[in-house]
């Protein structure tokens, strides 16, 4: 069996629920976080560190990997696993949702609402046929299809694959985001059709929902992915201007998607968000955060207000206790608060890696809590540990 | 028994000896290197992984935890082991190379004899009661005095610490080195007279020999140090402009230091500069090198020319070999060369912390090579490997 998804555990009262997700490096339970390697790494920290914080799936970015070092080349040294030294579970992403980025400015502020209304047609040209886009790195011009993207992908190798998709920035009307869904589902198509034609067995697609914050649209696009060959399901593209419209949207997709599919929640992933998102069915998330707030001096706790604390405040200069009393990972094990607000202090590189440490231990023991509060059915108490 | 040194064995043809350096912390074979932890960190690596690449001590600098964090912060927090999380042998240093830096441009080049004239006399002012300068921090005013050295150095609670010299750079004249001699002896016995005060039995004091390049003036140097109660000796000051000369230098030294008390290199650590000084009887080295090196993208390699190779080099975008493929630290034993060269080239600061792995590994096998090479007679045959 090389891949499967079996529901383990259905909670009565909501669409959560526990799972066992098989993939040719490995089976990880669900609710899960995956964790961004960008460009090949999770930024600061190695794949035994990783493992060490219990991470059980990482991902990786195809628009980045396309334009350096290349797909060719990744192919050349036996795939992404074998080249970045991660052996269990991996995932891409097709590569729109960065393209989508320059011209929209930041996709993740889009999906949550900050709207950002320029684009700059020089750097992005959306066509029926796919994207064209600049290289950040040195303007060389990039065609990016549904097929390419597949293509890419499938030579990176990782185990779960998604299918190009436009992402919808928020600012854009109902009529816009409509005509984009339209077009998402014929690429979809054509990533399906690509990805059959390649299929060696080791890889799966996640087919996505589109359709914005509108309930009609969202139905009609999770109900597409419900009836296509995909192995599973993600919802992306604008979830609206708040995190109680997200949980609005990600909800309107519940009863129209394939029911016995893992679900997957593109860019997501505070405490709240997950412990929301996870009612709604949702299996795993992927949010850059624990790794990028880490580098800015910032710790996930459990329980704290905001789900954080910023080291560098002044009052931790004499501080003995380690980041979070609570939290069993290396960093807090081995180090205090003093310490670690010392090395941000003077702009030692190893604060930064001693919190992002930290901050991926904690999500990986955010979601075995999760996971457990699923079983038990007592979700609701967990989550008042974790968010006040 | 806290402290003690103990030889081991002895080269009949040289100088060279190995030996056993026993503090409070533990015990570690010598000849070792003493790798640089300049603000409480070793840049980039954590204590633990230290111990994984084998290190037995560190040292930490005097000069910038005064600054910040303060040496009664680090007090407060039960001294720098503590502090750090570092658990085995360390070692501080009295300040005053740093101090002498910021007059005279960088000391670490001066050493090695190159010359840089310009003195900035609001930064650094130097009298019979100390030096005084300007925090780079936020050009606060310090003065620091041999007394003020050892409290410091109390405060922070090393094993190994050192009395406050001159470092004289290379462009002095011999009337200026013998003077600035002079005035570090009066120094060094201010120093000693503070750490008889203050002796709790914790800590153990280096005494510096100065010189210059003038046989004369370094044995006088070196037989004052013999005659004082301290510890160990640490050969400081200019080492000339060429590799030639600083083996000269530190050879003049060799007949007139104390016999049986460990000897430090200060500032030295190439591959050939260990094999060449422990024939003059160096039982320990530092030097920033193999850190900082790794994160400018050189590897230290062992039989490589000029003992390096540089792993931006475009000719190992592809290359799935090791690094050094005789090495079996951590980044070679589960990383590629085309990974640690993609990192460097996307700008991933998991690249500086592979490579400073690799590079404080391959300082720690060096050292354990050149203690068999000793005992076993045959050093020239190790050197022969490990540079060409």
């Amino acid at each position: 069996m090389t891949f499967a998804f079996e529901i383990t555990h259905k909670d009565p009262d909501s669409y959560a629920r526990t799972g066992r997700l098989t993939t040719p490096h490995g089976t990880i339970e669900t609710p899960n976080f995956i964790f961004c390697g960008t460009k090949a790494t999770v930024k600061g920290l190695s794949p035994a560190q990783l493992r060490e914080a219990q991470v059980d799936i990482i991902l990786s970015n195809t628009y980045h990997l396309m334009l350096s070092p290349g797909p060719d080349l990744i192919a050349e040294m036996g795939g992404l696993h074998k080249f970045m030294g991660w052996s269990g579970p991996m995932f891409t992403d097709s590569g729109g949702f960065q393209i989508f980025s320059l011209g929209h400015g930041s996709v993740a502020d889009e999906i949550k609402g900050k709207a950002n209304r320029i684009r700059d047609k020089s750097v992005l040209k959306i066509t029926e046929e796919g994207a064209e886009f600049k290289s950040y790195l040195d303007g060389k011009r990039f065609h990016l299809t549904p097929e390419g993207s597949i293509d890419i992908q499938r030579k990176l190798g990782a185990d779960l694959i998604v299918q190009l998709d436009e992402c919808t920035p928020f600012h854009v009307d109902k009529d816009y985001t409509a005509r984009s869904m339209a077009m998402s589902m014929r690429w979809g198509d054509r990533s399906l059709a690509e990805w059959k034609r390649q299929d060696d067995g080791k890889q799966r697609m996640y087919g996505i929902v589109q359709g914005g914050v509108y309930p009609d649209l969202r139905k009609e696009s999770s109900e597409w992915t419900r009836d296509r060959d995909f192995f599973a399901t993600a919802i992306g593209g604008s979830l609206g201007s708040s995190k109680e419209q997200m949980y609005e949207v990600v909800a309107m997709c519940s009863a129209h998607i394939h029911p016995s599919r893992p679900v997957h929640l593109l860019g997501i992933g505070s405490f709240i968000d997950v412990f929301s998102n996870v009612l709604s069915g949702i299996d795993t998330f992927d949010c850059v955060s624990p790794t990028r707030i880490a580098r800015h001096g910032w710790a996930l706790v459990k329980g704290a207000p905001k789900e954080r604390m910023n080291i560098r405040n002044a009052k931790f200069v004499n501080d003995g206790a380690p980041i979070d009393e609570t939290c069993d990972c290396h960093t807090c094990k081995n180090h205090s608060r003093a310490y670690v607000h010392h090395l941000f202090r003077v702009g030692e590189i190893l604060g930064m890696h001693l919190l992002s440490i930290h901050n991926v231990a904690t999500m990986t023991r955010l979601m075995r809590d999760v996971r457990k509060g699923i079983q038990d059915g007592n979700l609701k108490q967990i989550r008042n540990h974790w968010v006040v």
